[in-house]
């Protein structure tokens, strides 16, 4: 049976890159050496995390200015590791909560400096990004989430303002050009739009850095992974190169414009499906709505259990919703093919 | 040409170990999904980490007052994340420096209380592990490198204490039977024994937690780890699987009792080898030298040059010392087979 990966992260691959990524595992490059073997600090490798900084500069079209990292931990390391380098009691975080994760954010931060939730939608169940934000005095930096995962809404414009800007771009980054540049740090799980699990890209203005009155531990402190090139201790050398092979695969394939329109194409496909049977309800702001989860629900609750069990019956993985949203979720990463989706509308219309 | 791979870590695996890592990359366990595909909390992931774990106890042989992690940033990571769990103002970190992880170890405990260095070898350059320790009032744990990778040392007798014992166990855990339960926590970066990077094992009494007077962000907090099964955040999926793989393929070989004959007779023969040409000497201790990485140098140090071209030239890998150490280094993990240092001495007696 053909398998549909609609899984919300680690999630579904471009077959090339898993190919390739399995011939390193016998032979890195003609080494003769398996890329589980190498050591992080020879050439081979160097050139591995050079290469992979270099090609996330160009698709992000970011200067010198930007540094690029590679660490570990995931999003929810960057929840407390940006407010332990940013923030202090002398400062202010200002945080967009428009989710779990922008939750999570807000309470490891907590631990840092004072905070302040300059949005928080969950008046009504996270179903909108809400967007006039009234930053406090002495803020010290504002933090979004460009897209939430788990709820189904996606920032479309970023906000306008005049302090650094953080965002989390766990489940978006990479799905369309977009205006990188506002930001001054971006961190991202791979393991979503860029690779496998087990690393997490920092892109960071390094003026943005040294100024909060603490000492931070080595493995913590982003200054001490930019003096040490991303090598400051053994990195997650297989998943960095999944990351690269991923990278090159969206530069080859055309780059974010051409990710824009496959991923805008398959969002326009299931929201219309959706939006066109009176079985299925998506209770998401339309201008919100995320391009990359798709979260929508059956009008009739107790025919839920049923779609499912077709759902599985047809090979389509990862579509229930998350635990605590209950209903459908339908991600679209990069290197979901439009196939998937159709095949997936196939079976809505059936059950509708 | 064959390839003798004696790095460091990342080192070298068993072959089995990397063609089912291969394979699982193009079809994890007939589920259609590739290893870098499939969702963290399905059953097939959470059934791999349950394996693992319980492999890791019974290779140590613990109960369950003891818990099995596997998290994320390497032994680094460890450095500071033990005395944040375990050290507040109210107690005293005694730490062994025997070397260069040892030391880095002591910088980042200072972080979260006070510190004593109970046994510093930098007297002799490290070429010995100083046994007879003192422990100050009020020491709330001691912590030891069990081996010393870069200076070629090693604990063959841990320490007799009455307070809970702390090992660093990155590169000789599972080289041999050894008392595991004298210790109250022990954490191992995996990509030298135990797979390949990207993970940390960390096994712990749940007893000693939950007692030091800070809010622990999330992430670095074992207990919170404990509690969501190592599944607090999305884990790195692959580096755990090659883990469980290597913990597979040590039990199949005979375990910890059959490793350790294969690491004693191939460190017999390259510290015979190594002691019988006045062309090389190694300056470690006979007592303490490591049967991991064994450090030696040239007696005529400009011939360095030249052995280490011989070496390249006979497909040798990684075995020049440690930047700050010079001279030699040859690492003889548990997947090193006695044949390569077999090769390696008979270069020596040619190069002699």
């Amino acid at each position: 049976m053909q398998l549909h990966n609609f899984n919300s992260g680690p999630a579904i691959l471009p077959k090339e890159v898993l190919d390739q990524a399995a011939a390193a595992i016998h032979d890195f490059n003609n080494t003769g050496l398996s890329i589980l073997e190498i050591g992080h600090r020879t050439s081979w490798f160097v050139d591995v995390v050079e290469e992979a900084k270099a090609t996330v500069k160009r698709l992000m079209n970011i200067g010198e200015d930007y540094e690029v990292l590679f660490l570990q931990g995931g999003a929810t390391m960057q929840f407390m590791q940006v407010p332990m380098n940013l923030l202090d009691e002398n400062g202010m975080a200002a945080i967009c909560d428009n989710g779990v994760w922008g939750n999570k954010a807000v309470s490891a931060a907590k631990l840092f400096g004072p905070v302040t939730v300059v949005a928080d939608s969950s008046d009504k169940k996270h179903t909108y990004i809400k967007k006039d934000l009234e930053l406090p005095a002495g803020t010290r930096y504002l933090h979004i989430t460009t897209n939430n995962t788990v709820e189904g809404t996606q920032w479309h414009q970023y906000p306008q303002v005049n302090v650094p800007l953080i965002g989390d771009m766990s489940s978006d980054v990479f799905c369309r050009p977009t205006e990188f540049k506002k930001f001054d740090l971006i961190y991202a799980g791979a393991q979503k739009n860029m690779g496998a699990a087990g690393v997490t890209m920092v892109v960071v203005k390094k003026s943005l850095l040294g100024k909060v009155n603490r000492k931070i531990p080595a493995i913590l402190d982003y200054l001490k992974h930019i003096e040490a090139g991303s090598l400051l201790n053994t990195p997650p050398v297989f998943s960095i190169y999944v990351s690269l092979l991923t990278l090159r695969w969206i530069e080859k394939e055309g780059g974010l414009v051409e990710m824009e329109k496959r991923n805008q194409e398959k969002a326009n496909l299931l929201y219309t499906t959706i939006d066109a049977h009176p079985a299925f309800y998506c209770p998401i702001e339309k201008e919100d709505r995320s391009i990359m989860n798709a979260v929508f629900f059956l009008t009739d609750p107790t025919k839920e259990a049923a779609f499912l069990a077709l759902c599985k019956q047809h090979g389509m993985i990862g579509v229930k919703g998350y635990r605590t949203v209950g209903g459908i979720r339908v991600s679209m990463y990069n290197a979901l093919p439009l196939s998937s989706v159709q095949a997936f509308c196939d079976l809505m219309n059936d059950f509708s």
